[in-house]
């Protein structure tokens, strides 16, 4: 085995990512060295890699990965549920890390409200050990804190990455609101990976009908593929009010409405596209790019309830793989992995993934 | 008996309210007559007399009253609860009418959900059958589909009105988050009988501490009284910015907070007002003023939860009842009655409920 | 049309059930008069031929029927949703009537918990005005209080009245506890209409693995067919320990254990079956069969929740219209009737529903 | 500082404890010697004392417990909450440890599940690194695991422990609940510190009235000073029927009922003495005593909730010590302790309190 790895490292915001060697420390007890599969380019690393989110630079970018066991430290010999784990097995690994000593984790016991949560991929530096600590490398090195699942053995690689942390985080808002149950109409906005995330569950939940609004097309169509009935391109509806028009015209008002765009605005036209007593689930505005113009009296009158929910739990990723195992081989999610990029690549990811060009990318390490 | 009653009648928008004379219809199977003790001056009141509320003038004002039962229709022997009544017993009775086949009705079995909702007091004209169908009147005709609770006998009748119709709408509100345990913290923004009854029932669920943002005044006073642990006055704390920062510095983030204003800005910065996980109460935006700068990316980064809440069900009045008669020889909530006017000096009341120069004001038909 | 109607009347109790013929009343404001297709025996009918529910002899039995309207009376236009009817159209009735004044009724706002409860089928004599209030019959007269629903186009009549209440049963009882989601697994104990049900709304749900335990054979293979994951025929198991080892064994703890059997031992088998924090719904055990020995120490240990559910609403009979609009073209719900009946009959009904011979049996008094 | 602690040592069953030395270990980084000031002497205690409970001898009881900081491990400078501790600082420590990789602990984040649980006066052997793992000694050495939280300065050590472990399970039960609102009516079957610990909870989240069965008389005059309406002495109401009967005739149905007797029967009565449509929550029966003849009709005919719950969680603690810092000035729970014992009484105090002869026993090793 190799006692270096590749890595891209991001060094200064708005720069091509560096190709550059890093030492793999020893593997002690409780720790995990995994060889990279995949790791997904999310849209937050976008956004870091743009500037917009404070990193301790130099950083290796990518928190939601797979990869396969390289050697296992003394002591390690279950993933985190009690699974017996070898060297070669595939897992996927949860790349934050809350406190367990704040307000948050131990009196809400909710870590995604841990006030001083870290994470691999975006609040460590690779300057400090264990240095590989981001997905965008051959290898990352896990120390004993950090949870792992073993994958599924029906669940390929790519279908456990492909919406990313997009999937944990809807199932964890799904969780938030107690589910959706069957026939209850479902309103999607956006068509990102929480958004698809979401057609997922909804279907699963019996949700009917279901519709997304967003864009562009290959999005759309996977939502289509996923069990959406209907679809709304918001290409071309420019204004908040001819996208509220076209919602209610085509699909009324609906029993659960999902943010899942990142526009702070989608939330001024959601409130008016839910029924009365009716949900709706806030996830994707997770940078604060300022208010919205929305009305409270609509919230008031329809006796709405509104839930913000933001991050994940390590059960949530159970969940995920739990669910892949059951449906992936009727849903083969692995197809909306569109895109593949080798480390020396990853610039590039980021930019086609700024365009929108990918339903999904991620940067394979060791693909040739 | 008479055959006729004296009413102070909304004829045109922005007009004086005119004393008229309205015949009583007769007592027929089922219906109640009931002589007017107090019908308060609510803030909707003033919205109908300016005009921001379509009316089908002519109309009596009035929609939370409490009075004496004068003449019984046959077979009319029990409140709504299967207590015995008779003539002589104090009632308060539920203004509103659900249509009980709507959506709203049938389905969400939430008749404020109703799509036809009537009232008293501001849906029906007094031209129609069965004429006293509002509160600033001697008498009051109920037909049969009205619910009324008597008032337990240790509650004064002003005690009972004290509130009016915001307390009801707070119970509701409070039912629809699950109340609030011992030991939390809110934060109430507004002083009204909306907010003042949100103190009491903060209070008598254990909440501590319990802040009060609101003004003027008296209010305040009263909100302290009935159990506030604070209060924050916001004359002079123009600037929304101003108002979060002096909430945040006196009060820290609440565990719940509490809508009680009427005014879409509150909303804004109530989101910020809130710790993570927490939750937000929204009751007081009825009407229809347009939207805030609300900034979503909070309440998603937050796991804010955020509930609207509007009107309130029979069921909800009568705990009303209940609680005060638990619990009115401590708190005397006769005492937020700060005037009362004779139907002549209707009008007068809608002027100084407008100025909010008073706690509560009622309209007393048969005082002297 | 004829002025009489046929009816299979029960007299006495264990006594076959009399053909009579009682005269239809006029169709004054607000009522309806409808042709019986199909109204299910019930096991309840069996309980309340063999006389161990109390009735105002003579009943005509039947609370579970769809018809088609033969004559509305003025002012009837639409049902109750607010959906448009005319004569001919098939609607489904709801057999309850609540008080509406009870502490059930208007406290908690739960019908289910009427304290006067009636219904058609069980607690009318026919001696008395409007005479025809039970389904055994050719025409039922529904006065104005009663809710009725119309069937969807593309749904049967026996498709609606396949599960009878126990459909609308089970919709309540998952409402109860929040319905069940994704990957959830479930474990039902009892084949009859209300286990059936639950099958099919798990189903729907996403519920995985399904587990049905029950008897006889064509039940369990309905159950299968309605996407139950594995049936445990109980037949040769005897003892409840036998019971409980055979589930453990083949499905494992669930997430949610259904009792739909009616046998109070169920119960206690039951608890044994859930894993930690898990649900328990009971709605079987309706009638008062005497207690059944259960160990609270596990209730407690495993943090359990058990929720019992009792009746239905008239919404709860409308989401059994929309669901099966939704999904009966693939579940084919007809197929569950297994045993059609003319009103001479209708005792050869009960005994064969006694001897459990039927998936679903039901009166058809005009079919030949 | 000495090298040894004198601990009462639990060495065969029903023999009396052992007073031994055992020594101190080095407090190492992380860790925190405690001096013990009080240790409860739970019923758990008995049932282990009796040989109920499988324990691993030589086993030093005591299981909830409050002392000063002796020394503190380098690092070790806040406690589980955050809050800066020093040496010399009165604190609470959590007995129990999950094993944090469960079902229970992972996937239902719910450390009361955890299936491998441990605890500090129960499952440790003195044997073993650190000896002093319990709460009849004069030292506890804590490790690195262990939550423990700072005493509020005006909350005495006593009252702290006073309902000892009963506090925070009723705490947990009560979240599990939800919460008892204003004006609820509460029957609580048992005046042990569970039952006393829930008097305190209903009555400061406002409910009314609020009712305890149970006995000796001094269990009853406490239960009366923390704030219940009324008492029920069971002495010589000696069969299910007599106690039901009796509750009934002087407290009706209550909306919530909970179970702290420890019996089995109290489960078949309890259910007996809820409302329709209300709750009960049983916490008190942890030790497995067999079934009980439960009538599961009553549960499903009344739509009834029950709520097992066992254990609680570290935040559990702090919010019991929250409560007693806002209300403990006027509750005085230290008045409870009614009697204390040196580590050579400990064998008495376990004898004592299996008489019930007081209403909190505490060892206090070092007071004299």
């Amino acid at each position: 085995m190799t006692d270096k790895a590749r890595v891209a490292l991001l060094e200064q915001a708005n720069e091509p990512l560096r190709i550059r060697e890093l030492p793999i420390p020893e593997v002690k007890e409780g720790c995990v060295l995994v060889k990279t599969l995949a790791s997904g380019v999310c849209g937050t690393d976008v956004h870091c890699w743009r500037g917009q989110v404070k990193l301790p630079l130099p950083v290796i970018l990518g928190h939601e990965s797979v990869g396969t066991i390289e050697k296992l430290g003394a002591g390690r010999t279950q993933d985190s549920m009690g699974e017996p784990i070898a060297e070669g097995d595939r897992v996927f690994w949860v790349a934050g890390h809350p406190c367990n000593k704040c307000y948050g984790c131990v009196i809400l016991k909710d870590t995604t409200a841990c006030s001083n949560r870290k994470s691999y991929g975006t609040s460590y530096s690779c300057a400090d050990y264990p240095y590989l600590v981001g997905g965008y490398s051959e290898y990352v090195f896990l120390t004993g804190r950090s949870f792992l699942f073993k994958i599924p053995e029906q669940v390929p690689a790519e279908a456990a990455i492909a919406f990313g942390c997009g999937f944990p985080t809807a199932v964890k808002g799904f969780e938030v609101i107690g589910g959706v149950g069957p026939g209850k109409s479902v309103l999607i906005q956006g068509a990102g990976p929480v958004g698809l995330s979401c057609v997922v569950l909804a279907k699963l939940g019996g949700a009917h009908p279901i519709t997304v609004m967003g864009a562009p097309h290959p999005r759309l169509e996977m939502a289509r593929r996923l069990g959406a009935d209907r679809t709304i391109d918001i290409a071309g509806l420019d204004r908040p009010e001819d996208r509220v028009k076209k919602a209610r015209d085509e699909a009324g008002e609906a029993d659960l409405c999902i943010e899942a765009t990142g526009y702070p605005t989608a939330v001024a036209e959601g409130v008016e596209l839910v029924r009365p007593n009716g949900r709706y689930l806030l996830m994707g505005v997770f940078s604060d790019l300022g208010p919205a113009p929305i009305n409270p009296s609509v919230v008031v009158r329809r006796n709405l309830k509104l839930y913000g929910s933001v991050f994940w739990e390590p059960r949530h990723l159970h969940e995920v793989l739990r669910l892949l195992a059951l449906c992936n081989d009727r849903l083969k999610l692995e197809d909306a992995v569109s895109a593949r990029y080798a480390l020396e690549d990853a610039t590039q990811a980021l930019h086609d993934v700024e365009a929108l060009k990918c339903v999904k990318a991620v940067i394979a390490p060791h693909a040739h």
